[in-house]
């Protein structure tokens, strides 16, 4: 499923390409997140077209409760469902039922829970979120875990790990005893947990190597704790990972995260930041971020960036958008949330040829600062 | 400035086409409402080559006081502010001012009105009401008039009805004394009210051709007046208008209010339903009216009209839709809005086949009856 095209010489970063029926993916990647079949407020023509997304990501603890399974089915998956015909990785919900529902309560068996839409209540298990991502037909899903939250006491860092070690075996189970409901294949990825201790992250890395997953993620982090701890636990953990599997870094993050993450060994990603924060008038640009809503654009009549390729950069001006965005027009949340993204393929698309060229060492980190800088 | 092309036989259907230096439109036409110098949740290019627009709104109260004329003024215009190359209308404001602000006060020298926004005093007048759309830049501006309510008195109508053409020689004379701010030319349209009494219309028909417009609208109609009474009042009023000056009949209407007022002799119209109810969930088709947000759509899993060019009915299932409304997602707003409009175009080009073969006058009343319906 993943080939390891290049090694960078002076970091981490690595280029690659994972294989599914839905066409190739060049890694390091940024995958856009349309938790509920669609990714907000953009089409998918422009998806394709402006953006150049190579594979998106769905939700499964949305996706269960809205539309519900039945529908997804009955549409023939998720890819037919919202018209999508490239790659799909799927959550699993875990995540979702941490931060979404008041009345979670992990048990051995599973994750009970009350849906965070009508309180109606409800079981997720290895098995059964396996089953629901046979239904919506991602071609990458992931395992059940227990995302522990920052910080956490050693103790339960531990025994959450170990819980979701446990669910780990029995999904890997459940995945190998079924079939796909389509025709195409899936893969499933293992999620390290541990917190933000070594010895366990080193644990985790280690036992999920061992079920033989086709690629690995490294869950529990961008949950609050400062970016350099972090950067730490990523760094620890891609140097016990094995080389021929797919590494992905779950709701990560900034531009200037990428940046740092990809040095790190790291070739997925996949945040809500560029178009949640497009929605509240938050640019991301070749020279940092611009609040699209501060004064000081009223006046300003240029277009930002004729050299960049987006309509926010190269054809409305700061003026325009300001007041789209003082007047919440919808054309505002649409413009700003392609163009972020079209951003970060941009970003993903020169690190992959910093890494060709070999330049990458160099460059990548006076382009963090860069991007990082508020304008 | 208008070329009548064609006046059908059994109908007072016509054809024609403005003629303005952003471009020709061919009539009988509808016009997408911009409002704030975007028509919501579409994108201009949408506007282009899916919608096939040839001419939208503006609106002057509205940007007057957002972004303001200042912002307009230093952009080049509205026409470069919003990207648009194509001919805009922009109304005057004088409807506005009526049915937004609290506060309105008329005297002879103009309207009063207290911001809906932030309260803010203003006084809109005949002449900075020109002022105001030459600034804008306005292919076709509109005079400020007084557009009296439904029902109201034969006194009240009368005494409106005399304000207003005080208020258009007026207008008349500032446009005349006046340049375009930009590269182009502006023309000016009356606006003939007299509520629903004949005598009244007849006069103020009469008084606007007196002025010399451009053009001329109907006002002070589809204000919560039957619809029978509306159509009685566009086909008195065009009785008496030239045959050679376009005819806007303006805020109509639905898909059906369209086919038959063609048939009474109107070649422009506008009104912001399309959008409006695209973003309540309400899709216009060839079949009837759809509302996207009801249970039966759930579990119809295919497209409504695989024939018609949009991808509200050839790309996307109804369930889809339907979920994309029931989740509040902003795609969904997107993509009906952009349906819509492209019905309400696709309209009127057939209306404009039918009348330039002939078969106008045997088809409109069937396809209003079809186009009306609720499915």
């Amino acid at each position: 499923m993943f080939e390891l095209r290049k090694e960078d010489v002076g970091t981490k970063a690595r280029l690659g390409t994972v294989k599914t029926d839905h066409g190739d993916i060049e890694t390091p990647i940024f995958m856009p997140v349309g938790t509920l079949g669609t990714v907000k407020a953009v089409k998918p023509e422009d998806l394709v077209h402006k953006i150049h997304a190579q594979i998106i990501l769905g939700n499964a603890y949305h996706l269960y409760l809205r539309p519900g399974c039945d529908i997804i089915e009955e549409a023939g998956g998720l890819h037919e469902f919202m018209r999508w015909d490239r790659p799909i990785l799927t959550d699993s919900g875990g995540y979702q039922i941490y931060s979404l529902s008041d009345n979670r309560e992990l048990k051995e068996k599973g994750a009970h829970f009350k849906s965070h839409l009508d309180g109606s209540k409800h079981l997720f298990t290895p098995e059964n979120v396996v089953e629901i991502q046979r239904v919506l037909g991602s071609d990458i899903m992931m395992l059940l875990d227990e995302c522990p939250p920052y910080p956490c006491s050693y103790e339960y860092a531990k025994e959450s790990m170990e819980l979701t070690h446990r669910w780990a075996k029995r999904g890997r189970e459940a995945f190998l005893e079924t079939e796909p409901h389509y025709n195409h294949r899936q893969f499933q990825f293992g999620i390290i947990q541990g917190g933000t201790y070594e010895d366990l992250r080193k644990e985790s890395t280690d036992f999920m190597m061992e079920q033989n997953f086709e690629g690995l993620a490294i869950g529990g982090l961008s949950v609050g704790e400062p970016t350099e701890l972090m950067y730490e636990m990523a760094d620890l953990n891609t140097d016990y990972m094995p080389a021929d599997k797919p590494r992905y870094l779950m709701g990560v993050g900034t531009p200037a995260n990428l940046l740092n993450c990809v040095a790190l060994g790291i070739d997925m990603f996949d945040c809500v930041m560029p178009t949640r924060n497009a929605r509240n008038g938050q640019i991301f640009t070749r020279d940092g971020i611009i609040n699209i809503r501060n004064a000081q654009w009223k006046n300003h009549h240029k277009v930002w960036d004729e050299d960049f390729p987006s309509d926010v950069c190269q054809k409305y001006t700061m003026s325009y958008l300001h007041h789209l965005f003082r007047n919440s027009e919808l054309l505002g949340l649409e413009l700003t949330s392609i163009h972020n993204l079209t951003f970060y393929l941009w970003l993903m698309e020169q690190i992959r040829e910093r890494i060709q060229d070999g330049t990458f060492g160099s460059w990548y980190k006076g382009m963090a600062e860069q991007v990082g800088q508020k304008i």
